[in-house]
């Protein structure tokens, strides 16, 4: 149950360092700020890529990534690849599914991708892949519901 | 992809203050350190309750608890509920789904229980709810798979 | 995407035979006709129970129930579990979610229960376990959405 | 829980009529037969297309095609999919997640396509989307397991 709100921070592309040409995703979520920090990046093709870099906090007893930090990603990725459908609207997660198929490790980057499966009035349906270096992590489904119009402020 | 391991900290139940009774786990997961702290108790009736409360970190920028935190949550529940299952093994999460029902805000108590649904050779099946005040979250369902013998020291 | 319709057939209960005591679901549905027939029987506690009898037809190539066979059933099953929130409605499956744990052979009687998690404005979510003995063959869970007022003359 | 061994039944190619090029999946699983006949045909490109018919008896009281029907082809799908991966083993359907987002008509050809997550020693993750004429009916992922070898006379 994110909020489409924080999707959309309209911050600035970063201009240096490992970042560059990606704009970061902070500030407004407080759990995603702890869980990331995220970011996206526009594609050529009009798709977006989202990553993150893995850290020690995001890893399990077992030393190797959480399922629910790769969920978390999951959640925001949903929000990301979904947004022209929900640019003018406050939205919920009504359902996330994930199938775990491949480990990632501090020091990975990680990236998200997928596409919209259909935006209907009320729903979205997405679905999306988590890799590391090429590699499969977490292929997901989810569905977004529209909850209400945005404010013309925000 | 959770670990077992961190499900059976062997850590003492809490004598005084909230959490008088529960049994905290931290100190050896760290995403569930950040995500939580979370605490299990274990009722008369065999089943196990886990909880934990929502502050301002578990927020989405809605106001209200994210939906990767309620599934990271609902992973940690995962090998909480099937620990007899799981005592001897190293497991990770295979699959997990979860459809949200309603929210939680900041102050919350959220508690999760469940049931294993089938404890196979190596496919364990789950199911399970997070509530918080006797209203329900979420309702997930999980695969966890056994990838090998715990050590005989852990 | 089955149709509420018809889970309130209006049929009688039958009064002899394997099936006394039983409303047989048949003749507004052809996909459930084939795929059955199906049962259901309210239960002292208002819950309701379906049911149908596994024949050769429901059978895959390695001799016991095709997933597809148990998860037309579910689909049954949650109109039937939802059919108090849905009186007044059409309403379609928007999502469907099965964990297969257990088999069943030619012959077995075939039991499908469940509940609902939450009834809101349009979306119903339900889970249920499907059983044959006593033995869980199917964990599943759902969401239905609404799609309009049922037509007073039906 | 369908079974692997009835995707590669061995028959021979249709030359004409409606289904000239695509190969009839019929006479070995009894589900399948009432709810298909079913047919593949390999691409250019090494996937694998799925199709039927829809008829009359696909169809649920509502006059557009029962859920459990369109599961059902997508079990199917699930093993032609993966039929490289399950050349040489018996497999069950462990796990099958749909999300429904458009109907389909008595008269309409249905498709299925995928690709495969991830084949692993035990576990095969895949996902796929139904349609017709263009428009996606499903959004489907399963997970298959491999149990045994396959008899060398088969």
């Amino acid at each position: 149950m994110a909020d489409g709100e924080d999707t959309f921070p309209g911050q600035s592309i970063v201009t240096e360092g490992e970042w560059a040409g990606w704009r970061p995703c902070v500030g407004s979520d407080p759990f995603e700020d702890q869980s990331g920090p995220y970011y996206t990046r526009d594609e050529p093709d009009g798709s977006v890529v989202c990553a993150f870099r893995a850290e020690r906090k995001h890893m399990n007893g077992g030393g190797f990534m959480h399922g629910g930090c790769v969920l978390t990603f999951a959640d925001f990725c949903l929000f990301a690849i979904g947004r022209e459908a929900l640019k003018d609207v406050h939205a919920v997660t009504v359902s996330l599914n994930g199938d775990f198929v491949g480990p990632a490790y501090e020091g990975d980057l990680i990236e998200g991708r997928g596409e919209v499966i259909r935006a209907g009035g009320s729903l979205i349906f997405l679905r999306g892949i988590i890799s590391t270096g090429g590699k499969t992590m977490l292929s997901f489904s989810g569905v977004v519901k529209k909850v209400g119009k945005r404010d013309a402020k925000n």
